[in-house]
């Protein structure tokens, strides 16, 4: 039976145009191809933090701005991220795969994932999204809109969204299906369109942005992977980073890995959800294995070469 | 085994906002999962007329009016509005059949589909695509960007894009892997993605809009639909349409429709690519008959009870 992967790959690494995008894929895909001609099936989820924010500012300025066009909700903004990600991603991949003559379909499954509406962070949104406004416009929007605004360093107010935990993937049993039958799959886009549950079956959007490695992770745990890979800037983790004693690291334990958190060694909003995604994934599965990489290095990565694998001892 | 569906549905009857769209697709759910709970397999081919209009102004209007955000090729319009139509169905389709009973996964799949690069319609732009504008209007558009712009029987004046017919849907393996485990998709969003194939499995976007009744039939005809159901603002199709004269038809042959397409019962743009769409499903197949309805009488024409029947004889 085919190993199978989890592929998490940043939303900044896909560009901030459809240009840039559509060039960057290329190289994504080689490095995917690579993986499944070693015999891996994969599974991709990715980011999407410049593309939604490229799209709910077209949407917001086209409507405040005269282009008579409606409001479009955070969650729909993700959706829309899914298709053109997904589309680029799977058309990248199909062709890299056509061209090493390797015949397995490849598609992006529009995905929503569930998230608790009392998780504690809707108390405090965090994530940065749209346009920014001047103090007055701001006030007036959050008088019409409810939404939570900060002042950004000088440079105006900005809404910020909440980054709550993903809970369950909806669309998980199609995954399963198309995996099990060694599809590639692209889903969890954006970290899913996040969406509460109102009862059984009963889902409603909800403004937000779900961390893309918690949901991979989730994904890994649920589709029972044995890897979870989230490729990143850096070919490895390092401790003490970017100072004199800084410390590449090849194998932690899930213990170490706790250590090192608990010493402060990875920033919040960069590799500290990243560690805690490997964490949640590696400490809820018997032999799963996390692996953080660079997307150049991926293959090396895999083979043992380089990389920061996390096992759970 | 359970008869195979292919649903068509007008982007027209999903609304021209997110709001709207989001109540919309309650009544087409509901009409989507009484033809599931009939027992049939369905699988849902959509339009997207509005909302790529939709999605392209945004992006035009941020592009050009200071809201610094990149030009939005057509393709990748049309890939976003598979996610955003595609969110809001699937999320419709998931509580409806929740509130039934239904165990079903259904979910919708990023879909290319293959146009031919000599296709005598990129010579001939006919496809209205978005909002209407006033001459004046239209005229500054073409002198800003081109495109080609059309009056529409007085309701103003509105961009036209080429709209070839439907080759090779890239994506069919993946629907027909999850159709074949009964699961509900929504596929060729829009009549799909519109792409040329540039080499074997080397796909590349087009500006163009494949019409979705023509994708929708070739998706019956490729996934072997027993039927396809294509539905639109009327319950039966008529000939002597809007005259004192006109009568509704139950029941015609490949060899009556011809006969009246060739007395120009139906108006090009409106009923007449429906009419060809089922005429190239039922032409193609041994058994396939095809169906032309209204969303709410689908259940009871599929019972026979009213729409038009075009079957081979």
């Amino acid at each position: 039976m085919s190993k199978r992967l989890v592929i998490a790959l940043g939303g900044n690494a896909l560009g901030k145009s459809p240009k840039e995008q559509l060039s960057l894929v290329e190289t994504t895909a080689s490095t995917i191809v690579d993986l499944i001609e070693e015999g891996y099936d994969v599974v991709i989820g990715h980011g999407n933090g410049p593309q939604v924010g490229m799209v709910n500012l077209a949407f917001e300025f086209s409507h405040k701005d005269g282009g008579g066009l409606p409001a479009m909700p955070f969650p729909e903004c993700g959706a829309m991220t899914q298709g053109y990600i997904g589309y680029h991603l799977q058309q990248a991949v199909q062709r890299e795969m056509a061209r090493r003559g390797i015949n397995k379909p490849c598609a992006a499954v529009v995905t929503q994932v569930v998230v608790d509406k009392n998780d504690k962070a809707f108390d405090n949104p965090t994530k940065p999204v749209g346009m920014f406004y001047s103090k007055d416009e701001a006030d007036a929007i959050v008088a019409q809109t409810g939404y939570t605004f900060v002042e950004d360093a000088g440079r105006g107010y900005r809404r910020v969204v909440p980054s709550p935990i993903p809970v369950k993937i909806v669309e998980l049993p199609v995954v399963e299906q198309l995996v099990d039958l060694h599809t590639v799959v692209i889903t969890v886009g954006g970290g899913g369109i996040p969406v509460v549950e109102n009862g059984p079956g009963n889902y409603e959007g909800v403004a937000a942005v779900i961390d893309k490695d918690r949901a991979s992770a989730k994904l890994a745990l649920d589709i029972k992977a044995d890897m979870l890979v989230i490729l990143t800037a850096v070919d490895q983790v390092a401790i003490n980073f970017g100072k004199p004693d800084q410390k590449n690291l090849d194998r932690i334990t899930l213990e170490q890995a706790r250590q090192y958190i608990k010493e402060g060694h990875f920033a919040p909003g960069s590799m500290l959800p990243k560690i805690e995604s490997c964490i949640s994934f590696v400490e809820a599965t018997k032999s799963g294995s996390a692996l953080i990489t660079s997307l150049e290095k991926a293959r090396e990565a895999l083979k043992g070469n380089t990389g920061t694998l996390i096992t759970r001892d």
